[in-house]
């Protein structure tokens, strides 16, 4: 018989899953929004004149067929033990916060914590991460995290030059130091003409430097009390930076305890898998008169409006979307998911598991060194705490195949000597199979002695606050997490319609692989032959993004957006340079440019040249035209977001990159609004000759409540010899690397890449063409009670919009009640004050479905109804349920003396009844909380001294 | 220089993570105890007579080396495509789901939800589950699952025989059930003196019996209606039970349209892995008249204090501990959380997703049929599903082979057929594959025809609910999943402090494995070569077991305890009949057992007696010895609780056995109460012959929301010849099969491999000393509040003790007002008039630490202050906290009439502040639900139909 078969695939993840509104639902959308169709709507919105003319290529495989594949490139990459060291090692992710950290969406689909009151959970996350780094290191201010050990120390260069009082122009580097750290500093310091001096520390010249960073433990095991050269560089107001490994610190006299202005490292062997080379958090701690200089973020303590307290953000003002052209740092993007994990790592084992953990690898790092020795092989250095180097002569490569045929990966060092660096993971087996390596049967026996000279012991304590002595029970420490997920509001419960963020679902099946240990326990200077699966998902991932973008060639390398930027910046100087004009310095940036792009063009040595804005939020073409053709042979790049930050596609992008080549310039295309572009318009086609996409927002990587991040940039041929290139691999290019491994985060990419494989080709297009209905059709349905700003010249919005709140400063209404009053609804606020002071930007992406929507317009409408209540002169201008938002438990349960029913405070139109989110505090103290910077944990009498 | 290392294990899983107390705890608790030390508090509490003399042997494994040794035992395992069919199939486990459902805490640690208000999430999931077995099998009244599909066609010839106007003695069952179940139904039979008359529907005399069975379609592919058998039974009175497919009746006509009475089946296929055998859903849904016999837990819809829906398990009253020996079914535990799952399933992809699913799945199978028939093979029958058979004659063995070289595996049929079962994760690369192994290229195009008479196509609708309308994108699943988790209790946010039912700790790690493919993937009837690491895995749980207990065999295959009583029993009747002693029927059972414990021999045909118990709790051995001499030879069997059901080590257990044993019983000691005596005592060595164990107790298996468990039994030599047996391997004994799989739900017996490997033996013991320990401060801490009942003669309790609450009835205090303010506390209530009316069973378990319990134990001294409120006449009987319990926030924002203070309702001190779980709804209200049963999704018009 003959049958009819369902018009349903219910495999179809794009359209099924990712995609949120289901057709029927489309339909009435686009009846909101007055189109045709979702084609006709495209057509008005994104000019024909730049849409690319074939369609994406690939097609999509299902969620099953996805993992399938995965599994197939895990196999491929062969796992050995890595004692390669070089600032990666092995650990062990306690299981409880691999399921209920890394793996639970209530933590990795936050947003980065600027929204204080629904972010208390991750804040005092942070906050203990921050106290952890501030003990370990011995200095008192701990920021919450930078994006690795590399970028840490060049961060730290950056800040000691703005704090030093030494009118030196050179900046000393300990040769000790990772040889990956000492290239992106020397990346770094090219541009801001910063001298960069590779030596021994023992024959630093103080006078000579501004600063100095010494590595502690070396990179080849060094354990050096550096006491007395910082004494010298402070004689010579210079500041001393010392990079450092917190579990060594565990055993060894810390930084702070030598002097040390500035410490900075990873925490990646707290628990943090190395994933073929990240994401990890780096961090950097620094004396207290510094902490205002210090970049990235750090968490503080206030008090909310019941005098309670609570934490945020401290020193906002800081961040680089306030200083601009300005800022010293572009530092955006932490690691925040894994900062929270290595913090819970130390909760979990508290300073007496850390220290057992520290000494059971130093005994039997000494256990290694006395076998070694007695079997008559030169072993240094004297003192050490993990790593031994071993002189092997022309043996090397033979000692490293006998390696890797015991199944470890050793660091080969020169051309005659190999390193071994052991970790938490390492048992007596491996030490066993390490020994044999040499042809040492059998291991020496334990022995508690110390492989340092007794002065390098650490004498202060650490880990002394009662979070790091609460009862290790894993019911108690799983209720903890529990608890603290709960305070926040991340997309696992509700829409995030963060302007410029694309907060868009992050899927299980894209999340799966990730813990799987094929791709988490690589080393990323692993040989190349152990990881065919990664190249294998890398290229194909390259390859999808070079046909989605029109470049030509990607690097993997930047691990955040504004990383991205810069990476594309010097790769934009460096063709310049090999050409001969290397003169070229001035970049032009539009006035509603995200500060990043000033910030990372300041990185890059440039000159900022800054070009109006049109009314209509264009581009301003004739200021445009005169400031390339005023900057005339000195013109390296422009610097564009297409669509514009304002949310519109402005009909003279083709214009803008043809004057810019015209003056010989570049163009640089921020990808932040990709999500507008991606199967419709290529930046490649329309003049651009770089771009960074930000994966973890276009592409499917989870914000993690403020990090990990990627910023792969692509680029048209002619860059490509000039991308980021790598001491430990990568492509030969003549650039210096910009992040500590040679392809950032590599482990996050395969998130991109399985987006990728599920949507296929015409889902990712059909996704753009969503994200850009949900935009329209918010604004359509708020434009009653809004002004919607910049709505193209038909009447169209990109992929976001822009609600004007101005009007409301008459009667006392702000921007911040509007986003507080969201909370009571149940929602995270849209981006605030940003491109435009006192508007808020709102971007549903296309993984919204309309019923989630709608809840937000009701939300949104019912507040502009409260606001129509006090320009009526209904309610007190002053008590309202604006000025109160949000409202918490503690307002229902106390006295109520406000002039609305306790129901229309906390139940406002959009929240939910049953499933009410409730806010933890009320709303936060800002100013209170700037001026007293108080950045680890404060004393809590209630934590019971259970652990021990 | 010589150190002196820090005195902490940071990998000692047991000490560390596991137990709750620290050790630091543990010394206060034992000052408020009055114990010297643990072990005199061992000593106090457990009779020197029955320790055991050896400790456990072996060492404990770190979490990192529990992983490692998983992975090796996985790669032991080889993952091929099963196409066997007979119940189990391939099937997409949507990765939502998997991640944010049976990898969650949140649903994994739930218990029963016997307290509704707190288990608002899983009632709702549970009832979308009952809605969908009721639409698909046509039958309006549903259960919330039975444990797999033997078991519940079993239940259902019990029902059947119930329910049946026909006087006739004899079941029926089709030769087209699957062998399992077949062989399950008669081993069900077999005591209850019921004639099982296997044979062909079309032959059957309806006079002949009560009921019958007909598997639809059937284990070789039949596709039949029964509507005439139907009828024909009908009009004899007799009752007609379908055993079905519900992927099946996406396509096929329903049973219900077919007039059936009974619908039985599993629900593997909606999402949940194979698992070697399970865990999984199985279904049972009836006509409306014969819901009140229907065993199994019912979800059903009420109302709470305010009169808003609210659900909760319907007719609790027929639960088998209140019909003990009366009871005619002793189903307790369920496959709650696979229950869940499967109706997530049906929630994810909605009719249209699964008819879709349907089609695809048939259609292949189409394919198949028309190649092999086109290659002349004899394929048979002429109306399928998704599962064909083929004639291949001697060449049997070579087709196998074939097969499994092209990594499949086929159903061997007799000698001269194999059978293959498509299922959704088939693709045209499978078919191609399957044909290969016939020798056949190439595979025919789809055509979209069925392959059953049009008259057996579907024509009613399912899924009508709004609930399965939805948008299904997986933000929207995501948060509807999260919302429902929101609104239970369960482990991961407090203790659950159930007497009798040992809620510890179900640690990360020992989860981890269980969603691995190498443990999912697996058919429980897959060559044996092909699970060589569940072999190895299994086997050495089982030598853990036999040591612990002083076994010397296990059977894995009773799914849950009261399964595990019923094989007992059942072993120790064909130990009996070997011996020519046939006639020995009579089983005592104290007073104070469990209600299973009856139920379980009455269903395996054994004539109960019941032992008076003494004034203190234990057994009256006057009283015992008395019946057991009544009862002579034909004495079975006695079932005791040890240590017994109210929580003593009652030091008369070594005479009870001797008693028995010397009137020639056996004793079946039942293990609810093992994690007493693990590491302490083996019941083995106190008299035991058999006992089982609930591994959702005592071995870290979590409760899942009311299932899974698994009820191994142990029994000594004597008895191994006498375990269950299965048709499809599993050991040479004269007893048939109690489980549908060989070994049960055997994947979960991974998580209790785990707990015994991390443990170690020493690990474990400690852990019961610690159980002890817990119960014991509990009771002291809480006596000065409340009488604790049976102390045992040295004033300690066991593992749990016992709270009256008997006295404050004269207040008008029930114990529901207090387990209903526990609520306002944080907290699940202990078990309830259990074992004695009128009391609280509190059972703390190790894992709990002593803020934790101090938390509960101020919860309870709290709640005694309220009652001396009223017993003090300073506040009204019948409007106090208690009363009102539990509190809502619905209540915080109403009006607020009470004569207590909203601080105090909602915040008595045991409750978070900040971190307060406030349950959804509140007090439901028993009576009405169970007068006015509804058992399917109430129509809801705020659901939008937005998925289609």
């Amino acid at each position: 018989m003959s049958y009819t078969p369902t018009a349903y695939d219910p495999y179809d993840f794009a359209n099924r899953r990712h995609i949120g509104p289901s057709p029927a639902e489309m339909e009435e959308m686009l009846k909101a929004v007055g189109a045709p169709s979702l084609e006709a709507l495209i057509d008005e919105t994104v000019p024909k004149s730049i849409r690319q003319d074939k369609p994406l290529s690939w097609a999509p495989l299902s969620e099953y067929g996805l993992l399938e594949r995965m599994r197939e490139v895990a196999a491929r990459n062969k796992v050995m033990t890595s004692l390669i060291g070089q600032g990666y090692y092995g650990t062990v992710t306690p299981p409880a916060i691999q399921r209920n950290i890394l793996e639970n969406p209530a933590w990795y689909t936050a947003y980065t914590p600027y929204q204080p009151e629904i972010a208390q959970g991750r804040l005092e996350a942070l906050l203990n991460f921050q106290t952890m780094v501030s003990d370990l290191t011995g200095l008192p201010v701990a920021n919450a995290s930078l994006l690795d050990e590399a970028t840490a120390a060049a961060e730290a260069m950056a800040m000691a030059q703005r704090v030093a009082k030494s009118k030196a122009k050179a900046f000393f580097i300990d040769r000790n130091c990772h040889p990956q750290t000492i290239a992106v500093v020397r990346t770094r310091a090219e541009p801001l003409g910063i001298e960069v001096i590779e030596g021994d520390p023992a024959k630093l010249d103080a006078e000579a430097v501004f600063g100095a960073l010494f590595q502690y433990p070396g990179t080849y095991g060094h354990v050096t009390d550096f006491t007395d050269e910082i004494a010298a560089l402070h004689a010579a107001k210079a500041v001393a930076v010392v990079a450092t490994d917190l579990l060594a610190l565990c055993l060894l006299k810390e930084p702070g305890a030598m002097g040390a202005d500035i410490a900075v490292g990873s925490t990646q062997r707290f628990g943090v898998p190395m994933g073929y080379g990240g994401p990890h958090a780096a961090f950097m701690s620094c004396r207290d008169d510094f902490k205002r200089a210090m970049p990235g973020r750090i968490v503080g303590v206030s008090v909310d409006a019941r005098g309670g307290r609570a934490y945020r953000l401290s020193l906002q003002t800081r961040e680089q979307h306030i200083r601009r052209e300005k800022a010293t740092s572009n530092v955006c993007t932490a690691q925040a998911l894994l900062a929270v994990m290595a913090g819970f790592y130390a909760v979990f084992h508290g300073p007496a598991g850390l220290r057992a953990i520290a000494e059971r690898v130093h005994f039997l790092t000494q256990r290694l060194a006395r076998a070694l020795k007695a079997a008559g092989a030169r072993v240094s250095p004297k003192a050490f705490f993990d790593t031994i180097t071993v002189e092997v002569g022309v043996g090397q490569a033979g000692i490293l195949a006998a390696a890797r045929h015991e199944g470890l990966n050793f660091r080969k060092i020169g051309t005659d000597r190999v390193g071994i660096s052991l970790d938490e993971t390492t048992d007596e087996k491996v030490l066993l199979r390490v020994l044999r390596a040499f042809g040492i049967d059998g291991v020496p026996p334990h022995r508690a002695t110390l492989g340092f000279p007794e002065a390098m012991l650490r004498s202060s304590d650490y880990l002394t606050h009662p979070v790091f002595h609460m009862n290790r029970a894993e019911s108690e420490m799983m209720r903890y997490m529990r608890r603290l997920s709960d305070r926040d509001l991340a997309l696992d419960r509700a829409m995030i319609p963060l302007g410029s963020c694309t907060m868009k679902l992050n899927a299980a099946a894209e999340m799966m692989p990730l813990t799987w240990p094929e791709f988490g326990a690589l080393h990323p200077f692993a040989p190349a032959d152990q990881a065919a699966g990664y190249a294998e998902a890398i290229g194909d991932l390259s390859e999808k993004l070079c046909e989605i973008t029109g470049y030509d060639a990607f690097s993997m390398q930047p691990n955040s957006g504004a990383q991205g930027e810069y990476a594309g910046l010097l790769t934009i100087l460096a063709y310049h340079r090999a050409r001969g004009e290397g003169h070229r310095k001035i970049c032009l940036i539009p006035m509603s440019a995200h500060g990043t792009n000033p910030a990372s063009a300041h990185m890059a040595g440039m000159e900022v040249k800054v070009v109006n804005s049109a009314p209509n939020g264009d581009i301003d073409l004739d200021d445009f035209r005169a400031k390339a053709e005023a900057a005339g042979e000195n013109l390296a790049a422009c610097m564009i977001t297409y669509p514009s930050t304002h949310g519109v596609f402005e009909e003279t992008v083709r214009e803008v990159c043809k004057i810019t080549h015209d003056h010989g310039g570049q163009v640089y295309i921020d990808g932040a609004n990709m999500n507008a572009l991606v199967g419709l318009v290529k930046p490649g086609d329309i003049g651009g000759d770089v771009s960074h996409l930000n994966l973890h927002k276009t592409f499917a990587i989870p914000h993690g409540g403020g990090g990990p991040g990627m910023g792969p940039i692509g680029v048209r041929a002619h860059l490509a010899p000039h991308l980021p290139g790598h001491p430990e691999g990568g492509p030969a290019t003549d650039a210096g690397p910009v992040s500590a491994a040679p392809l950032g985060s590599a482990s996050i990419l395969l998130i991109s890449w399985a987006y990728c494989l599920m949507m296929g080709g015409p889902g990712l297009t059909q996704a753009t063409r969503v994200a850009i209905l949900n935009a329209n059709y918010v604004a359509a349905r708020l434009s009653g009670g809004y002004e919607v700003l910049f709505m193209g010249n038909r009447g169209r919005v990109a992929h976001e919009c822009i609600l004007d709140t101005r009007p409301f400063a008459d009667v006392g209404v702000t921007v911040d009640d509007i986003a507080k009053r969201l909370i009571d609804n149940g929602f995270h606020a849209p981006t605030m004050s940003w491109p435009v002071a006192g508007t808020l930007m709102v971007e549903p992406t296309e993984s919204e479905t309309k019923a989630e929507l709608d809840r937000f317009i009701t939300a949104m409408l019912s507040i502009r109804d409260e606001i129509r209540a006090i320009e009526a002169g209904e309610i007190d201008p002053a008590s309202n349920p604006l000025k109160h938002a949000p409202h918490t438990v503690e307002d229902l349960v106390a006295e109520w003396d406000r002039p609305y029913p306790r129901e229309q405070g906390c139940f406002p139109p959009g929240a939910f009844r049953v499933d009410k989110y409730w806010p933890p505090v009320g709303r936060v103290d800002n100013v209170y909380g700037d001026r007293n910077l108080v950045c680890i944990c404060p004393p809590v009498e209630s934590y019971a001294d259970a652990a021990e």
